[in-house]
């Protein structure tokens, strides 16, 4: 009996992996989603849930559904084998359990485990996942990408990352504990002052979210329980870059800039970060504490302290991508697409690697977003069963921006390919510009109109949207999104909620 | 000037101590609540929690009150001085940070720090909160109980417990955890049946809601994405008593145990733990691992592997009642109510000692929930301005059984007596059996009537009520006691939605 359906592979469970999974046809493909986290999170909502308008339970998706359509393989690539047309994965599901570990398998992230009363634990063991190997007839690598620390020392180990809900949520239980800290007896009264200050690093619409939520957060609900410490609260905005939201129009940047001064945020623009450690300012390092507060080392300033930084500046490749799909050990003869004409020449192994981006080092895609080999003399060969969406790829003529609505589209239009199977036929991918959204705080969003084309709309407002009514449509463009009507609807209730009567503290 | 307001301090904020809290008058009392955690947990509907009936915010309260009334140190306290009327705290801020670390300064749990690449990080340090000290006129004990293990080998490391939100979350997760890994490519297949059978230990209502709602959760939600191990599931429910609810009467009980048995859940009764260890059963131990399942063994029945092993029997006194309060330094001679006519002749310190129950280890408090103490001689000097209520307390006249509502009632009652300053002139707390009730799963619950008087319900429904009607008694009860409407709200639409489309799973 032969095989009724394809089966499919999808790595990574992100914007591109998660809608992809989602759009392709259960009839014809046999879909399993490998992603070491069980659910799609919503990350244009993230900060909402992070500062209490909703819960972290509205803003994810379980990659699995119901109906049993998509399989789902919590654990994480480690290589594959494109000859073979095999993966090799790592299982990575202890996410927090019993015993309180927190055990990830990605390399980059730092596990944690649990002080057994002086027993000496293996945690080697438990960081270790089962492996297994899962077989493809299809491939799609989304594994998306890993925050960019520029290797600022400190940064990995001191800095809050902002990617997921764990992330959230331990900036959330951060910034109550730094209040709580600030408040407590016998707190030095400059100790009080540095865990009131927070840092976010990064003036990108994320950054900027982050940071125009957090100052309602505290000024509208916090503060309302710690009165006392009104005068000492600071947040400061950094970047390195001479103006913040660099991809909008200068008008747009700067009306966000005077915006949130008017909020009490303090941005440093032209501003580079030296340092992150734990300890205060002008004052020795310490080992990581919570009970204290960080320092922030920049080339302008020099030292601050800071109760809580925020790291939120962009991309870099992420370890998978870097290691794993680097040199092949057997070429893939069945899987090329096109056969450059002088191809068969050579095709020994050595002689062949995985095509990317020379300086970001993201994985070069043709306008299928078919990932392609390269031999030494340059010769290109792009295979038919290995695909690259979201931010780890690059469509090699021309990519759209590293955003949510992108890797929404690429992924839309992979699944059309795929459920077709008209690669070679339709047009090449190309991204519709539908323009930027940012919140600023304050009740106030920014929109800036598509540039590619001249809409109605656009002429409308040259300039883009700003105010009240970026606001709602920043509000109502998120909502419509949101996958499950469920989710639309407790999103609906909760916003109602806090509007009227506060947010609840977290 | 005058102080306008007595300091009252308020060690523990559960149901006794949060309720107290929101009961004294703001205007007579300058109130501070001491615990560690900075919610309260309305523990009724945690389990409704855990299976995704509702979130967990849903559950908790703010110690700290929005219009400021309530003072809150996040500490717990670690000894008392009568004399001096000072209580030395330490803070316990560190919940869950910037850096993973979980340190939790209550002694008898254990504490969970972040594995730093490699450096060794000092611990002991974090774990040690800030220490200060608090000085009252009057001081509340309502710390509670922890949970009892009955010393059975391995229950304190490897059971979870479930108390407060931070153990039903980890239910939670362990839950799906042990679902995920019986899924995965390449388990044997006898873990993958141990990794499903969830065991749960204490017939009491606790234990009942809980298992009750995780047949529920189970078969009515979690297996819809799973089918593929339908039939390796298995819940069981252990005691060591012959039945279970044994505050019930003989016929709401066997109901219940008839109920939960057709739900698929096996009910062993007369049943003795021995030991709990990770690792497969009948092979040799090992060393906690997530990925692996867990060994129960009873004399009973010998090994069983388990994925999950949840404990809730009942109560142990807690460390800071046991230690911090036994012996006195200097007798408190200012707070001594009523003066025995022979007390003058011996009031050195080492004479007397803090009167408690020689059984349990509970306080012994008078009519008034006054805290006494003892001499040598077992003269007793209650004392007018240290009061015990909730679990920790014990009435000398005869206490109410351990439940949310007996503290509740306690609570309401000494708020009372403290507004009004009547003591010693008022009647003596008495406890009104408001019945009791349970969920048993399956939509059914049990309602058993008062004991105490026979009233017009109990002489119609003269054994209870069961099945249906119980259920929506046992919601309505259990709404109206939720403190803020916004909660109350948000839980009848949850409750709506779950029923008509089913939990999300967690």
């Amino acid at each position: 009996m032969a095989r009724p359906r394809e089966r499919i592979l999808i790595l990574g469970g992100g914007w591109a992996g998660f809608v992809l999974s989602r759009n392709l046809s259960p009839a014809k493909y046999d879909i399993t989603v490998v992603s070491p986290r069980q659910n799609f999170v919503f990350t244009p909502l993230l900060s909402e849930a992070t500062v209490g308008t909703l819960e972290f339970s509205h803003v994810v998706e379980p990659v699995r559904d119901r109906k049993q359509r998509i399989n789902f393989a919590p654990a994480v690539a480690r290589s594959v084998d494109f000859a073979k047309k095999r993966v090799s994965c790592e299982a990575s599901i202890v996410q927090g359990t019993a015993t309180d570990i927190v055990v990830r398998s990605e390399p980059e992230k730092v596990e944690s485990t649990r002080e057994m009363r002086g027993k000496e634990l293996d945690i080697q063991r438990w960081r270790q996942g089962t492996k297994f190997q899962l077989d493809y007839d299809k491939l799609v690598i989304a594994t998306g990408c890993i925050t960019n620390t520029f290797n600022t020392p400190g940064v990995q180990e001191n800095a809050l990352q902002y990617r997921d809900i764990e992330d959230a949520r331990r900036v959330q239980r951060r910034i109550r504990e730094c209040f709580e800290l600030a408040v407590l007896p016998n707190k030095p009264e400059e100790l009080r002052t540095h865990l009131l200050h927070f840092a976010v690093v990064g003036g990108g619409p994320t950054g900027i979210e982050f940071v125009g939520l957090l100052a309602d957060y505290i000024r509208g609900d916090l503060l309302k329980y710690y009165p006392q410490v009104k005068d000492r609260v600071r947040i400061t905005l950094y970047d390195v870059a001479p103006k913040i939201l660099g991809m909008f129009d200068e008008s747009l940047s700067t009306y966000a800039m005077e915006t949130m001064k008017l909020q009490g945020v303090e941005i440093k623009t032209s501003h580079h970060i030296e340092e992150l450690r734990w300890g205060e300012p002008n004052k020795p390092p310490i080992q990581m504490d919570p009970k204290s507060c960080l320092t922030l080392k920049t080339k302008e300033d020099g030292e601050t302290g800071v109760g809580m930084c925020v790291w939120v500046t962009g991309n870099a490749i992420n370890p998978f991508i870097k290691e794993a799909l680097a040199d092949i050990d057997e070429f893939p003869e069945a899987s090329i697409a096109k056969r450059p004409s002088d191809l068969a020449k050579d095709t020994k192994p050595a002689g062949w690697k995985v095509k990317k981006n020379p300086k970001t080092g993201a994985l070069l895609v043709d306008g299928y977003f078919r990932v392609q080999l390269e031999a030494k003399d340059e010769t290109t060969a792009a295979m038919n069963d290995v695909f690259a969406i979201g931010d780890n790829a690059m469509l090699e003529h021309g990519s759209p921006p590293a955003t949510a609505i992108a890797a929404n589209q690429e992924a839309k239009y992979l699944a059309q390919r795929l459920n077709k199977n008209d690669f070679d036929h339709a047009a090449k991918f190309s991204f519709q510009d539908m323009g930027l959204l940012a919140y600023i705080g304050d009740d106030k969003g920014l929109m800036q109109m598509p540039h590619t084309e001249v809409t109605e709309k656009s002429k409308m407002f040259p300039e883009g949207l700003k105010g009240r009514t970026a606001w709602l449509v920043w509000r109502g463009a998120y909502l419509s999104l949101v996958l499950s009507w469920r989710n639309c609807f407790l999103i609906l209730i909760y916003w109602v909620l806090s509007r009227l009567f506060g947010r609840r503290i977290q």
